[in-house]
């Protein structure tokens, strides 16, 4: 049986939005090593049922989502499932950079590309509206908690070539990023690779 | 000057919706100990921007939130901020209990109160829809992280009378409930005060 393959890549601080039917496969891949890639997605049918972190830590169990896991949507509905992660190490406490973040950070109103307007545009064309992008599954990022609760972000764990792959467990549409954040990053933003099989 | 000062009284299992102007204080307090109570909030000028706990993991640089720390809106805005706190335990990983989760746990379709549907119910006359509810800031729910990520949900270590008090940063609406589901509390579903002075 033939499938219908797509590869693409996703320019530094750049984003994508993606239309995956049931049973398609998404291989998000660091090309480079160290460079996250922010994934938010809706429930195609609705578009109002969003990826939920809360849902998913807690019927996962864990904050630490790998192969075997999957993300649920705030309703409680499976939108992707992990089917291989080579990585293990991600993200899903925190929301996408933002312009409000970088201009906080910097102390400065200078214009910053971020996940969150590349995200919001990614989603614009279905109607999805910026406020529906909460919590965002982080990709490569590594968000380490110390026993008192406080977090770090440090650079990606990940090394040239590592992948996270995961299937759509029903139509969803997903905003994916190569994430414009340097501090994030390893101190330069890289490009992100994709491949859908459907 | 006098205040107006408002004391009440959510009943185990029950939710209330609250109007809370800038500068406003809200106290929660677990009457007997060990009960947990869920709050989320809206933006009372847009009923669309939402409480984020990535945005307030993120901004606080902690997941264990407590006096100091501000609760904030997707958009990055302050909601909340936290003045004083007694127990010090609380968590902003999980989503509220809700119907399917019961159902999910008790492999069967029996009704069962849940955190979910009194927030639904609380913001229903605002016209805010239940999928813009999403992880909550669940007021002394007790869920340690392990190194690993794995998590687990065991009693509150809040004492009676133990509480934690919030000054309104803009005008909000909040949902706030005595948390549904038995096994967070310790086996028993209790009640949940609150006091707002504005």
């Amino acid at each position: 049986m033939s499938r219908d393959v797509r590869w693409s890549r996703i320019a530094p601080q750049q984003g994508v939005g993606l239309e995956l039917r049931r049973g398609a496969t998404l291989t998000v891949i660091d090309t480079e090593g160290g460079q996250v890639a922010d994934l938010f997605c809706f429930d195609r049918a609705t578009l109002t049922d969003g990826l939920s972190s809360g849902r998913s830590i807690d019927y996962n169990e864990t904050i630490a989502l790998s192969s075997g896991h999957a993300l649920y949507a705030n309703s409680g509905s499976v939108l992707l499932s992990i089917l291989e992660d080579t990585c293990g190490r991600h993200d899903f406490l925190v929301t996408p950079c933002s312009l409000q973040m970088f201009q906080m950070l910097s102390a400065s109103d200078a214009y910053h590309p971020s996940c969150l307007e590349n995200l919001a545009r990614a989603f614009e064309p279905y109607g999805i509206a910026a406020d529906r992008i909460t919590t965002t599954f982080n990709i490569f990022m590594n968000v380490p908690v110390a026993p008192d609760g406080k977090i770090r972000v440090l650079p990606p764990t990940s090394k040239a070539g590592d992948l996270i792959r995961f299937r759509a467990e029903t139509d969803v549409v997903v905003g994916l990023t190569a994430c414009s954040d340097e501090l994030s990053n390893g101190g330069r933003c890289k490009a992100i690779e994709f491949e859908i099989r459907s």
